[in-house]
């Protein structure tokens, strides 16, 4: 990482903190815990491991800067030419917990991050009305920006994240309905994807280049840059959950292929018809079965096509950041970042 | 009812209609259609009765266009001069829709104007995400005002919107928190009631009064009202919880007592910690106490403490509606809507 990073990281974590202090009032303190306690910062466990890596905030942030400094007639890269931007950042990453804390009581999971879950904790009920607190906190956040932007480039970032979060509901329905149907097929894959994975990461980029100043066709750039950069870091996501060291080794509760996610190896088999296909009809796979079925599942070229998407989307989500030209320090962080996440040598 | 409500109430629906319909796409026409059922469109039982009074958005515009006709150098009572404010008045209906969809699955309700709800439908993980699309969708709606009002303006609305919001799940956080405490007492209710009730309500005359072109100064005195109207709204609705027909007569499991809610009069009763307060820290009270109950609560003056507060109330709101001035038909109307709803004769 850069030396522009660190500073960001610092700033995204105590707007946070500021922005969820809105809830620090004398007769809602458990409630502002639950929520502090979920972000990572109080409660067993809290750190940098509980907090997670802030990689959308981030994001936000190296866009605003690195598409700033293409502004006609500003100075050249500034160090605080993202600052007045923080509250969008903010705004970004109390969505993505948000869409966390909800989906962790619709899916009945226990532990988040190695941490038992809010609902685990305090109840569905209460943690119902944490994630609900986080929504209205973000689209506060977002609203803050007044405080530093004209009130239409305001409107539109505001407008901006809505419509993914309208997208992120779109693809949770889509994920949620896929478990009782069983003609499945890859085709179901990407609009359930596109909403849960990559709505909010084109947002990411789209509101920083917007809050960069970028011209419209700068900004549908860096758009698509954190449109396909979602898809393709999924899609290795989902190559990981059911190949990677942790899904077949010991640990072999974490294989996706236990939990019946539908990843996109899984819904490509399923759209084969054939042996593997077979067998997911019939109910979970167990612990035991793992290897066995992972094997199939590669045998009908499951591993190969997943492979071949992931490599296809990074190739887009690359050629649409040079095509966004990011700029200065913020520019070569964010290749670095985006290398990172896709797991690509520079 | 005046002449200017009902081609208000026409208007509303429609735009509910609309914006619901972002969701009318071809793979999330089921979600569409849960999100059409709460709202009383669709379904077993769906009409007027399902939809309920939408006296929230009305309030709304009546707000708007009885604001409208005081800005100077506009044109007296046009026809249309709430139009615009078409969007706003949605984003508040299904704020207050999404609250019922959530609440319903934290206080395990299995009727919502009788009809089964949307958890006991489709469960209640798809009908968290329904709560929270409706609240993406309010936030959509509501920045539609850019079509028609300046940015700023639409900021404004927008951020008054989103307090309101915070205020409701702190109301709602406090309205659970007190189902585990024993030590209740008056004071404990203005904070919840404040938050669950009249938030919501003052935002509508507030945004109204803004989208009306009120001065600042008006503007207070419209929220206010909203404000009032709200808490003495609620006290009367507390008082017919416990002596009203349904609470006392057959229906006795309408009545809040054998619920257990946290109402103006029985926090009174728990302050005084008298004959009522012990009963009521016992446990649940029963179906056949509750004549008794009810009868005991009244003679420790728990009904006249309620109606003194909603009488005090009532008063406040009128004052300030007084205060806020509302002009030609649309104030004519308000003045009528709040007396109705005060169970006032004019």
């Amino acid at each position: 990482m850069t030396n522009i990073t660190q500073p960001m990281l610092e700033t995204i974590e105590k707007e946070l903190q500021q922005q969820v202090a809105r809830l620090n009032q004398p007769r809602t303190k458990q409630f502002h815990e639950m929520l502090t306690y979920h972000m990572g910062w109080t409660g067993e466990g809290a750190g940098p491991l509980a907090t997670g890596k802030r990689i959308r905030p981030l994001i936000t942030l190296l866009s605003v800067s690195s598409a700033f400094d293409k502004k006609e007639g500003s100075e050249n890269n500034t160090a605080s030419n993202w600052l007045h931007a923080k509250s969008a950042a903010a705004a970004i990453e109390l969505i993505h917990n948000f869409s966390l804390v909800h989906d962790d009581i619709q899916d009945n999971s226990d532990l988040r991050r190695g941490r038992r879950t809010v609902w685990v904790k305090w109840g569905a009920p209460m943690a119902i009305n944490v994630g609900d607190a986080m929504f209205v906190i973000a689209n506060q956040s977002i609203l803050d920006l007044i405080e530093h932007y004209p009130a239409d480039m305001v409107v539109k970032a505001s407008r901006i994240l809505n419509d993914c979060c309208l997208d992120l509901t779109r693809g949770q329905y889509l994920d949620m309905s896929y478990e009782e149907r069983n003609d499945l097929s890859i085709e179901d894959y990407w609009p359930m994807i596109g909403g849960k994975t990559s709505a909010l990461l084109s947002a990411c980029t789209h509101i920083g280049s917007l809050l960069g100043y970028a011209n419209e066709e700068r900004q549908e750039s860096y758009r698509l840059f954190g449109y396909h950069l979602g898809l393709a870091f999924q899609v290795q996501d989902d190559i990981l959950g059911i190949w990677g060291d942790e899904a077949l080794t010991g640990k072999s509760a974490a294989s996706d292929l236990v939990e019946g996610k539908n990843s996109l190896p899984v819904l490509f088999a399923l759209g084969k018809n054939g042996k593997f296909a077979n067998r997911w009809k019939q109910g979970p796979i167990t612990v035991d079965e793992v290897g066995v079925a992972a094997a199939l599942l590669e045998d009908e070229g499951g591993k190969d096509f997943a492979e071949k998407i992931s490599e296809v989307e990074t190739q887009k989500a690359l050629n649409y950041l040079k095509q966004a030209d990011p700029q200065g320090e913020a520019g070569e962080a964010m290749l670095e970042l985006a290398n990172m996440l896709l797991k690509r040598k520079q």
